[in-house]
């Protein structure tokens, strides 16, 4: 009766952790988001049952949100290993952090294992460091998804060297990007939109924030607004881990261990058995806060 | 000659990235800064060179900087798979940008490896989600070594449900939370204060901002300011992987492969040989710009 809570990471299966991957491994129950690897999936015993999370779960419980937190609760309380996989970090801009509350607050053993977000990998996969030196001297993250923040004046902030990032851009960019126009985002701030980041389907737009306050982009998408877009972007691509597959493998005096040997080769794609899909338990799509 | 800028993670060596594990696993050289994990450190074959720079490398190439990034370049050539292995992630307030236009300047190939950012990981083992519904809606990362974002009513970013993090908080903490005062925060901001964040010496601190803007904390240091730091902040504590050991183990069919079974179980530590310390190469310990 624990449960970890899991960051999946950005896209590309090899950004999972090592601990993640480990615990993936050895789950009996694995309730994962949707937009999560199909190769972390993979990782689980083809024994463990699958849970998969379509639409959001919600990063505040209330209605639908509630009973998919209850659902999770129930199950926890009779699975051995339940890892909760969430995309990205359960705590940047996900459901981590209401979801460890009500596990905790029912006493059930919890473990958080932070992953690689996408909002500064997906710009790194697309040569763009959020941070690095003065003109990219600090880095705000939002999401249309949260009230955008007050108190800002988003000219200074840009002429000062700071970087926006725009997580989960593909559900409300317009609407955020009205909210930071109206409250004085230069039309001619440097911005890149990076879609499918760290994945092989990954693709980059560059342009000014005045050019994309009405794009909607494909998913899942950040947008990045400020000087470290203008960068010269295309300095590089990183090349990301598709090609190669993640494999499980186990041996006899390994199995019921903790350990597995986690490796990486160019091997087929592995089967996965029994996916119950859920939208999400006892739930219609959830909304975010 | 390829080069592998790999993000080592906040300190636990299980948040290292399954892909940064088999890189430094197949590594002939590793340039690894002063603080990344030695468990990490480890997982390179017996046979690898390994260099340890001490300080900080630079953010911006610049006197010393420069003469650092000429012998990675230098070293660069006549290795077959060389990885800089970077605390944290190369992207999040690290050398990483500065040394990939370098390498690539160079013609170097290059690869980036995104790691986990102590600046989300670190509250996170410490029980403080920094972004999670309206009381965290959106998340600033700043840094001493830096310099401090402007335009920004801190008083309305607080009060807005925003949550300040500082990372690499043990180099000038009390000179960045006196511009913070300065520009308005409010003394009665809640705020924490996570040093070894992810390791077995963890220890938080709980404060409201008036109280520490002279703290000098501990390394490696994190300050979090915002109502993220009130939700109820004991309410986990994360177990990291220590007390076990990062083992990697090779057949005879997997050498010479890029695929490495790495285990992670209940072992005696790695012996290390022939560790290079250099301070950094061909220059003094290094300041950020």
């Amino acid at each position: 009766m624990t449960v970890y809570l899991v960051g999946a990471g950005p896209g590309d299966p090899g950004l999972l952790t090592v601990r993640g991957a480990e615990l993936v491994a050895a789950a009996d129950v694995l309730v994962v988001d949707h937009d999560c690897p199909d190769e972390i999936v993979a990782l689980a015993p083809p024994s463990a049952e699958r849970i998969v999370v379509r639409g959001r779960a919600p990063l505040v419980p209330s209605g639908d949100g509630t009973d998919f937190l209850r659902s999770l609760v129930r199950r926890a309380r009779t699975a051995s290993s339940m890892v909760r996989l969430v995309a990205g970090d359960p705590f940047v801009f996900a459901s981590g952090a209401a979801e460890a509350k009500v596990l905790l607050d029912e006493g059930i053993e919890l473990e958080v294992v932070a992953g690689v977000s996408a909002a500064t990998a997906a710009p790194a996969a697309a040569g763009v460091a959020v941070t690095s030196g003065p003109a990219a001297a600090a880095l705000m993250v939002v999401s249309p998804l949260s009230p955008a923040p007050t108190g800002i004046d988003w000219a200074a902030f840009v002429s000062g060297g700071a970087s926006l990032v725009a997580v989960d851009a593909e559900n409300g960019w317009p609407e955020l990007a009205s909210d930071l126009a109206g409250a004085g985002m230069p039309a001619e701030t440097p911005a890149a939109v990076v879609v499918a980041g760290t994945q092989p389907s990954q693709h980059t737009t560059r342009a000014h924030f005045g050019d994309i306050t009405e794009l909607r982009p494909g998913t899942p998408a950040i947008v990045v607004v400020g000087a470290c877009a203008d960068h010269d972007l295309a300095w590089f691509e990183s090349r990301p881990l598709f090609g190669k597959r993640v494999v499980v493998t186990r041996t006899a005096d390994q199995a019921g261990e903790l350990s597995r040997a986690l490796r990486i080769r160019g091997a087929a794609p592995i089967e996965i058995p029994a996916i119950v899909v859920t939208d999400p338990p006892d739930g219609e799509p959830l909304r975010r806060a």
